[in-house]
């Protein structure tokens, strides 16, 4: 009976639904993305009145690029061969923008959206921690918390690894995202949970408590989950009230205490938020990780970074009292390109003539996701062990 | 300082990354959807190449309407006089669909998107239970559990409401979608959340866990999430494998046990899954709500609906179980055009016959979200009370 009642909802869903129907007909026989055997990828779709379809993404090496027009109206386009990755793309019909209506996957940017799609070559590589894979999940929970400092209550989501609910605790590590993103970004461009499902399923990454906050102090949430955006209109600062996130994990969590079992990283102006909180509380994090982190930017000086850091008491100060706490990994990570690389290098020689101890990871590229997810999938390896 | 970095990296993002540039310069004096003091919504869309734009979505009467060509190759519709309601709408350009590049409000509904926009007129009209306000929000998980019956991990969605956390037991709903949907459906489309916080916040609803399954066997998650589809290869129904729902659900939260505190509603498929699964566990609901729902159907049989529960020993014999463990209430809602409307006529004439006990809710329309958000608002105001 229940094939039968399936059936007949599909075919009098089919003939009744106007938008069924419609995206039944418009995506028939549009295969995109089409991964090759050469490892290239063809893009596609199918506009058969536009006079030029554009398309552009970090799959394609620089700015758009014409599709071709092939039979029945459909353009396409295709890559280089590309190594494993999380790729994102948009086309241009005649100057106007869209997502490839051939490929459900997407990815939302705080209020831009790109189609996505994930090459992998092997077990291991970097699409394959991207991917999901039938290893056992973590969970994902998106809670408000109160936080009297900002004056609001406030959402954020945490990761809880496979296992959690049997019982036990677990280390705690914190992950902040940039000025584009909210407590949406690493679970959506970032992969965290897929990153940390697939590396602790492989034995290469410590089960643990993965917080991810909002780190916009005027916001109470996403923009799908706002009801308080007041731009500009803070009551304080997000590393200010940042005790009131571990307060929160702390009372509603099983986790271990204690610097030891404590991690916080973050990107961009999350690594901002990581550098000044972890100034703010010298001995509470025994893991800080700065990923294409923005440290400290005075325009208006001409002075080198290392000597404003060095001719400012209080921060100095701050950051000998980080180091005399002894943290197990004080970790940078950055992009050749990056804008921010003379800012990392100012800090950098300012740890060095000062003899505090530091890992440094340097890659490609610039101030891009693929490289914060590839910095969380290093970074989170090295915690708790 | 924070402010220095903020501005820096605003205009340090904004000349080194081609996405954000462009994003801006694209988005730049279009306001799309724009809310008139009259009622009315325009839509907009820049495409200066484009011959031919439409529109198409339940904002709009009907099918595919064509936008009107204006400055600046700014296209734009506007509609008539909206009721509160929350809006899906697509473009057309040139036959391309696309959604609203100025509207970040979408929706996923399987594989296919709307960009979205909410009317409201008032303070506890439909469109403000749909919308996200400064109540006391509920938490949301998204969890993995063990189906041996399925022979896989699931993933499922759990509303907790506000204060959870404190402490206390809660009775349950379980809460199932359509054929088109998944563990997600309820809570994007749906607006599970938003209506409970707010129905809640206003006293009308009493605070209760909500379970969101994925009804799909040969599914363990959402598109976003699945390593395993398996289309038309499930070892059980989704009916045989409920009770390792619900048992997950007892382990894991603090939930008041017992018919008296459990609920179970579902929408078209989902309405199926709510009768079947309730004729299988006579006694175990309290509270049976079906919307919409697919209910009996062998196509290939003369008889009428109620003649055929009447000749299938088996399923009356359940039905009678059921009753006689006598539910606060047994609900069906559906829509005058419902394609499923005979179905469920025919499931009431049997009822009337054994002057069983429902309560039936009749209203415009068909097998559309619009409905399923309005029954849902409507039940859960009838539970637990």
């Amino acid at each position: 009976m229940k094939r039968t009642a399936l059936s007949l909802l599909a075919f009098a869903l089919g003939i009744t639904s106007m938008f069924a129907q419609q995206a039944i007909f418009e995506r028939q026989n549009i295969v995109s993305p089409q991964k090759n055997d050469d490892g290239t990828v063809t893009l596609r779709l199918r506009a058969p009145e536009a006079k030029k379809v554009e398309v552009m993404g970090d799959c394609i090496d620089g700015y758009r690029k014409e599709m071709n027009k092939g039979e029945n109206g459909v353009w396409s386009f295709t890559t280089q061969p590309l190594a494993p990755e999380l790729y994102s793309y948009r086309f241009y019909a005649d100057g106007v923008e869209l997502q490839d209506p051939a490929n459900w996957n997407r990815s939302r940017d705080v209020r831009s959206f790109m189609s996505t799609f994930i090459v992998s070559k092997e077990e291991g590589d970097c699409g394959y921690l991207y991917g999901n894979h039938n290893v056992p999940h973590g969970n994902i929970q998106q809670v408000w918390y109160d936080s009297p400092t900002l004056g609001m209550s406030r959402r954020m989501s945490i990761y809880t690894p496979a296992g959690y609910e049997k019982g036990g605790s677990y280390p705690v590590l914190y992950l902040l995202h940039g000025m584009g993103g909210d407590e949406d970004a690493w679970l959506t461009l970032g992969r965290a949970s897929q990153i940390l499902d697939n590396l602790i399923a492989a034995g290469k990454t410590v089960p643990m408590i993965v917080v991810m906050t909002n780190g916009h102090a005027d916001n109470d949430a996403s923009p799908e989950f706002t009801a308080l955006t007041q731009r500009g209109r803070q009551k304080a600062s997000f590393e200010e009230s940042f005790p009131e996130v571990k307060s929160y994990i702390e009372k509603n969590f099983r986790v271990k205490k204690g610097a030891d079992n404590t991690a916080m990283c973050g990107l961009s102006m999350g690594g901002f938020h990581t550098f000044h909180i972890s100034l703010m509380n010298p001995g509470m994090f025994g893991y800080i990780g700065l990923f294409s982190a923005a440290v400290r930017m005075d325009r208006n000086s001409n002075k080198s970074i290392d000597q404003q850091i060095a001719d400012d008491a209080q921060v100095s100060g701050q950051i000998a009292a980080v180091f005399k706490a002894k943290p197990h990994l004080y970790w940078i990570g950055i992009g050749k390109t990056d804008f921010l690389y003379e800012q990392n290098k100012g800090l950098r020689t300012y740890l060095d003539k000062m003899k505090y101890p530091y890992e440094y990871y340097e890659n490609e590229d610039g101030h891009i996701w693929r490289n914060w997810r590839i910095y969380l999938s290093i970074f989170s390896q090295k915690l708790f062990k």
